[in-house]
């Protein structure tokens, strides 16, 4: 059987990207598979392309801001989705903490550092571009936060969350987050539906040949 | 049993009412109900919201513009869609074929109109800001062209164009394609699947009351 790779493009510093998260398990049960989490830095993703968040893009519209908001509670409730509350220090500056998330799987603790910083962003609501938040939260959550944060400033590791960043503009990223199954590219919380209908359909594609 | 009123807000600009347009007969079979399509002018939209169209807001953006390509080319695919083409004239000032749309309702023929401008603009890509070719078009389809435009400069099919505007507005919409299933705003072709699930949702709630 052919199984699809389905890679799922994040920067932590996107609500959408922590709902998105919150929701792949189900679709990994579903579809028996597992979503590779890819560390990109949204920040250098607008620079390559010119693309602005929707906090700056969305301001001074009207109606549209709360659409959005309202589309995302529905996100919620559709989803049963405890604990989500919007960051107070939104935009928050997440080179060092994507860093340590390129890091983490270096250390083999990749799991468990995405859903503490995950959480910390947007369950706790913490400041997660202060250096001394960060290593709190870490600790907080069982992982060895002077390791990852030493192991963070590697040269390898810099480079390889801008390799990965490269290679999502290549493919044709624009924001977060996005995903791709095989080379099909799809943007935002609200492809999720599609996410798994294309991961299916390659599925049931593999079995053909 | 309570059938919610779902209302289409469209304006034949836009690419994606006409593609919604397309799919709307298979939801209002698979629901048994029926859209109510109401006529609003998206530049009175975009001027009392401050948005703006895709065409502007993505200049000059890099991957967002072919993203939003293929997200249409895969919504064509997946309704096997026939005929649709970009209208070479974009964007075609639409208010003379929205009056007339108001017009055509008050003299009965709403539905015909309907269908002759959506396929005038999007499978013939004529230049239906252009009188001359508007009452071909209109003619075309075995309507009555000069009693439509004529009908097009009452002052209450242009108050009522307007009304809908505003109403639209009131309700929280800011670009077409839009759509209310009864209080509940859902935007864009590709919220067509909630749409079809919320008047599911609220047809079970009125059986339940």
């Amino acid at each position: 059987m052919n199984i699809p790779r389905v890679q799922f493009l994040f920067d932590f510093g996107s609500p959408n990207a922590y709902l998105s998260h919150k929701v792949i398990p189900d679709i990994e049960a579903r579809c028996g598979i597992r979503f590779d989490y890819v560390p990109v830095l949204l920040g250098g993703l607008f620079k390559m392309t010119g693309n602005r968040s929707p906090a700056e893009s969305l301001a001074g519209i009207r109606n549209k801001p709360e659409y959005e908001l309202l589309e995302t509670a529905r996100f919620v409730r559709r989803h049963r989705i405890d604990g989500f509350r919007r960051n107070p220090y939104f935009p928050v500056n997440t080179l060092q903490i994507m860093r340590g998330a390129v890091a983490a799987r270096h250390e083999g603790v990749f799991d468990q550092y995405v859903n503490a910083v995950f959480s910390a962003m947007w369950e706790q609501g913490l400041k997660m571009d202060d250096a001394d938040v960060i290593r709190q939260a870490l600790t907080a959550a069982g992982l060895d936060a002077e390791r990852l944060l030493a192991r963070s400033q590697d040269a390898q590791v810099k480079a390889e969350l801008l390799a990965n960043t490269e290679a999502a503009f290549q493919h044709g990223a624009f924001g977060s987050p996005s995903f791709l199954v095989g080379d099909e590219l799809f943007f935002g919380k609200d492809r999720l539906r599609d996410v798994e209908e294309e991961i299916m359909r390659q599925r049931e594609a593999g079995k053909a040949q």
